[in-house]
């Protein structure tokens, strides 16, 4: 092989395998001489092939760019599904085995299946680490014809964007669960998280309430939305919002909330209820103030949200706002099987929130 | 294309997707010939073309088979993992999101991915279509490497067990969990079942109860372990099993247990305490029991196995038998990886249970 062929074969394969794609900047002549070990002349040998092959375009003044039609010059080959292979979706979520998310999988393995199609899955741990290596997995192996991901911190800047476009522009189908990154344009079916939170504290202003705390998760995009709920329903009753009775915690926090039950029990000093992100935490929320003497629903009220089996088997059982977990799961296996069988436009999707009362709330009037 | 060349490639065909396994009877010429609408002198022609290729060999008297080596002949190309393309595992449980299923389903995704595989799931509903159907579909495309199931009804004969030798005899190493086949060569990773129908039974006994019922469950092999584990204590501790006092119900009558809660209260009568198949039948037993008036353990004692969260979070919390899902799931990702990566002997594996006290329990002399 000649040196020039070595580049052109380097670049070659980076678009074949996703790692560059189209629209992208390519390394500068002098970066290329660098790595290859080549004369600039050398260099601009092996771009001028490339321009030839529609591989690579030079932009003036700017450089040179992988060209549109690129990849479909050089990957479809492997993309293509030939009529004999099976359609292949990978569902990747946070966790698998608990709480709302194995009815998630239940479903879209259900509807998967019916069509025909078998399912993969992946857990990223909500680790952004774990779920850059599934998503270059996918790249590399192009072996999937779709993708229903549940966001990793959706409520931090991510590292990993980049990898989504990627996959959307090789043309596999990207859809979020759950949650969504507001600066990519890529559908999502979820709750309606602000609702959720809007529902969860305008009913505890109803039994009374005022002086009403929220404990929010820092790195989920649904934090955010459920927070923007909670503040939106105190607005309405013309009551300020109290940094004070805020907290924001996150994952690491959650696992061992044991480790903050003093900054909480702090912050819900004076207050007479708590709107929880979730019923995770508004569990372990009623065994930190139980520990601390405070009954439930007697001295504090206590609102979670996503209706899960915790809510249900709590030792006070949660009043709590349902996610429809079953539902969320069917219709993100049909949207993206739409579009894959038959090429239907992809949408997003939030299902309104609704409240479903048991036993850790109290009118206010009845507090002792 | 010739007649008999026809029957040559459909030959061909079924074996290369495993329709027709090594060892296989043929269809006799007789058969052949009606099917393909030709003459015997036809079919006798792509026979002798098969036997020269490898493919088929005649048993005097006895008819034609299809060769050891037919299907390297034919399919390896197929099957052969390329240097680029992942492992594939494929993990079958009867379900994927209750009970024990989602912590199995964690722990073999984490090893799966760990050595830079992928997983893919399938879920039966304990149904032995649905099984069927993923069985067909593994062994047509041949895109998996190796598949950890749960049996389907492993308690009752089941139709599909050739399936599951052609895919063994394809060489994808299949390994299941939870129970298995007493009538297949493959192994197994599970709890001991037997001693754990054994270690409640003696619990029971020890507590001072003479008068056990027993209930099981008739359509998985789970069931006439544990039950075996149950007959064994009795008659070490020297009481007769008494037929009226062991019940037999299937996954159907669980759905619906308060259809069959006449027939358990009948059963029930007389006894003080009861053993359950799992803490599945024993959380919706204590319902029944108590809506009759009886109360748990005051009245009747009650056991279970398994140690799910459903044990834990009951209304009387039940005391049980532990089954290690997390080690049962890390266990045969192992097997299955050391099968596929370095190609050492699977075996099977089965894990001790141990008793988890709760309050569903209670001593003989203190019964009211």
């Amino acid at each position: 092989m000649k040196k020039f062929e070595k580049i052109v074969t380097w670049i070659q394969e980076e678009v074949r395998t996703g790692k560059m794609i189209s629209g992208e900047k390519i390394p500068s002549e002098q970066e290329l001489s660098e790595q290859f070990q080549v004369s600039r002349q050398t260099v601009r040998r092996a771009l001028e092939e490339l321009v030839k092959q529609n591989i690579v375009e030079s932009r003036r003044g700017s450089g040179s760019y992988i060209c549109e039609e690129a990849g479909s010059i050089l990957g479809n080959i492997e993309r293509k599904r030939s009529d004999h292979e099976e359609k292949r979706i990978a569902v990747m979520l946070t966790y698998i085995d608990t709480y709302i998310f194995p009815i998630i999988v239940r479903e879209i393995e259900k509807k998967v299946t019916q069509a025909g199609g078998i399912l993969q899955i992946a857990m990223t741990d909500n680790s952004v680490a774990k779920e850059r290596m599934h998503l270059e997995e996918f790249l590399r192996t192009r072996r999937i014809d779709g993708l229903i991901a549940e966001p990793v911190k959706s409520g931090l800047p991510n590292p990993n964007l980049d990898l989504y476009q990627k996959l959307q522009k090789s043309g596999i189908p990207v859809l979020f669960v759950n949650s969504f990154y507001e600066n990519l344009t890529i559908p999502h079916v979820s709750l309606d998280d602000e609702k959720a939170g809007y529902i969860a504290t305008k009913h505890l202003l109803e039994c009374g309430h005022t002086r009403i705390a929220g404990i929010f998760k820092a790195d989920d995009g649904q934090g955010r939305m459920r927070y923007a709920g909670y503040t939106k329903a105190l607005m309405e009753h013309s009551h300020k919002i109290k940094n004070r009775q805020i907290l924001w915690i996150d994952s690491e926090d959650i696992r061992e909330m044991e480790l903050v039950s003093e900054r909480i029990l702090k912050r819900l000093n004076g207050c007479t209820a708590c709107v929880c992100y979730n019923d995770e935490i508004a569990s372990k929320l009623i065994q930190i103030l139980q520990s601390a003497d405070l009954q439930v629903p007697d001295q504090i009220s206590v609102i979670g949200i996503d209706n899960s089996n915790l809510a249900r088997f709590c030792e006070v059982p949660i009043t709590s706002v349902n996610n429809p977990a079953n539902e969320i799961g069917k219709c993100a296996a049909q949207i993206i099987l739409d579009k894959i069988d038959k090429n239907m436009e992809m949408y997003s999707a939030e299902f309104a929130p609704e409240l479903v009362m048991r036993n850790s709330v109290k009118l206010y009037n009845e507090v002792m």
